[in-house]
């Protein structure tokens, strides 16, 4: 028995569980796990590197797997997509930027078309530049995220417009989603499947450090924070209205809330920035998992996640009915 | 066929679903024609008002229902409390402040002790007090709240939180749920039932204005935001951190990230905001709904949207199970 949805059939997956394309996170090894495991892999693409890029891709070594880019970043440096396109990525998803110069190479290249929208006006956008997948995001999501729209109403909200716009465009939940319990929600939502981020930053596969673990796995739901202060460090031109979902630090309670005087003292908190991700000091430096870090307290190999997500949402599933 | 669990056990209810006890929406009237369908009313105690309240518990007209309170104003009043409890309440709720002061009484009552919380910390303390049932109360949620957890993440955190703590307490999932998918996807997540606030403001038998109304069915979920605006404007001494969800409009995009500017200016503001009230007009006057605002169009009976919620979620639940 499985969970068979439009999401399964489109992806030609097992289980409706894609790996989220985090950046300097989901690297090769851990695209290539999750999708031998029967999810979809997706590396993370970030702002742009060609040999990250090549290197990850190597590091999948043949695996059915995408990627994913930020597309305000990707407009800077179109070609990043011909590298990713060579690759004959199963799927490729766009998030933060408008889709369109680069919905049509995309979907002529045979991979899937993933945009993640934030809300509503996103989805519209989305859909008219032919997105085969509607990523809807919720505020609850590690990392970069817009706006306030909650996965929650998010999901069935986008459905909806989906219904009535008379569209095949499959919808995918992202924001929240760490166990099978997430991934029966979505379901229930109206969504196909479940992009998944803050589980896999804790997957043994995953770029993430052993340290950034470390304060992830401690973590409750409480401990995230959106805050643009590790972008105005990094000097990172995320347009306006983005925010990051972080893990609350001595950083973070320091400059959030004062991104003035942050851009006063740019200088030395950069330094202090770059020399806390040396030597990985996660009390200064981000680890940028969402509110789910609360329902995660172990790292494990991602076929055991993509596994015990997909087994649990099941039981789930079917014991709710008498 | 019909979703039995252990809420429905707890407060002897047909279906796991709880009215919200909105303050001015949820009288007698409408609490009784949720108790009637099946499942819970809970009348809106709101600031406290010992008229009002025994007004609205003898409009429930000898239905089953409970009540409500704002607990930090309950405690300014707290003999609005046996107003309540010699109605015979089934439960009464608790939101808001510290609901050690009257946790005792409430049991001693007899009746079921709600206790909605925001974050884990609120959690735990319910629990100390023993409350029966956590109302676990994530931000898309209308009208007030505290925090930026999800519903989402914080029900199956706090389900894991009472099954740590090998407490007997029922877990209800509270905003962004107005339909069936909602009210499945709350089981799912852990929650043994839901309260739904929105989705009864546009209850016929809601206290909510007509106009109120009309803004709220034209909404989308991006139209909400948090904001202490209103409760600035009429001199509500909230604690520190706690918003209100409600839909955007002129008043709120004036004032909302100008709130000094309010405070200096409150005697007017203060006559506008009166007179839009009388007036009911909610390009000026407050319409606490949340995101879940988006998922509903139309006003119908009580009793049509508890069976509506309950029918399509047991659809949903059964037809995800091959």
């Amino acid at each position: 028995m499985s969970i068979a949805t439009r999401a399964t059939e489109l992806l030609g997956v097992e289980h409706p569980i894609v790996l989220a394309p985090m950046g300097d996170v989901s690297g090769g090894e851990l695209a290539a796990a999750v999708s031998r495991a029967g999810g979809l892999g997706l590396i993370g693409g970030g702002y742009g590197d060609a040999n990250w890029l090549t290197r990850e891709f190597d590091a999948a070594a043949g695996a059915r797997v995408g990627c994913g880019f930020i597309t305000w970043s990707l407009a800077r440096q179109p070609d990043l997509l011909d590298v990713a396109l060579e690759r004959d990525p199963v799927a490729v998803m766009l998030s933060f930027g408008d889709p369109a110069p680069f919905a049509e190479r995309v979907r002529a290249s045979g991979a899937v078309l993933l945009c993640q929208v934030q809300n509503r006006g996103q989805a519209e956008r989305a859909l008219d530049v032919g997105a085969d997948v509607l990523v809807a995001q919720g505020t609850e999501a590690g990392g970069h995220g817009y706006g306030s729209r909650t996965t929650l109403t998010l999901v069935p909200e986008l459905a909806d417009l989906v219904d009535r716009r008379g569209s095949e465009a499959v919808v995918l939940a992202a924001g929240g989603i760490a166990d099978g319990r997430g991934l029966a929600a979505a379901l229930t939502l109206g969504a196909s499947g479940a992009l998944v981020g803050t589980r896999f930053y804790l997957a043994a596969e995953a770029l993430s450090t052993p340290q950034a673990r470390d304060h992830a796995v401690g973590a409750t739901g409480e401990d995230t924070c959106r805050t643009t202060v590790y972008d105005i460090v990094r000097g990172y031109p995320w347009p306006e209205g983005h925010t990051v979902n972080t893990l609350g630090n001595d950083f973070v309670s320091r400059w959030h809330g004062a991104e003035s005087e942050l851009q006063r003292d740019l200088g030395n908190a950069a330094a202090e920035y770059r020399r806390a991700v040396a030597e990985r000091d996660y009390d200064i430096a981000n680890v940028f998992v969402g509110q789910a870090a609360g329902l995660v307290d172990s790292v494990l190999p991602a076929a055991d996640i993509v596994t015990d997500i997909a087994d649990r949402a099941e039981v789930i599933l079917g014991g709710l009915v008498r």
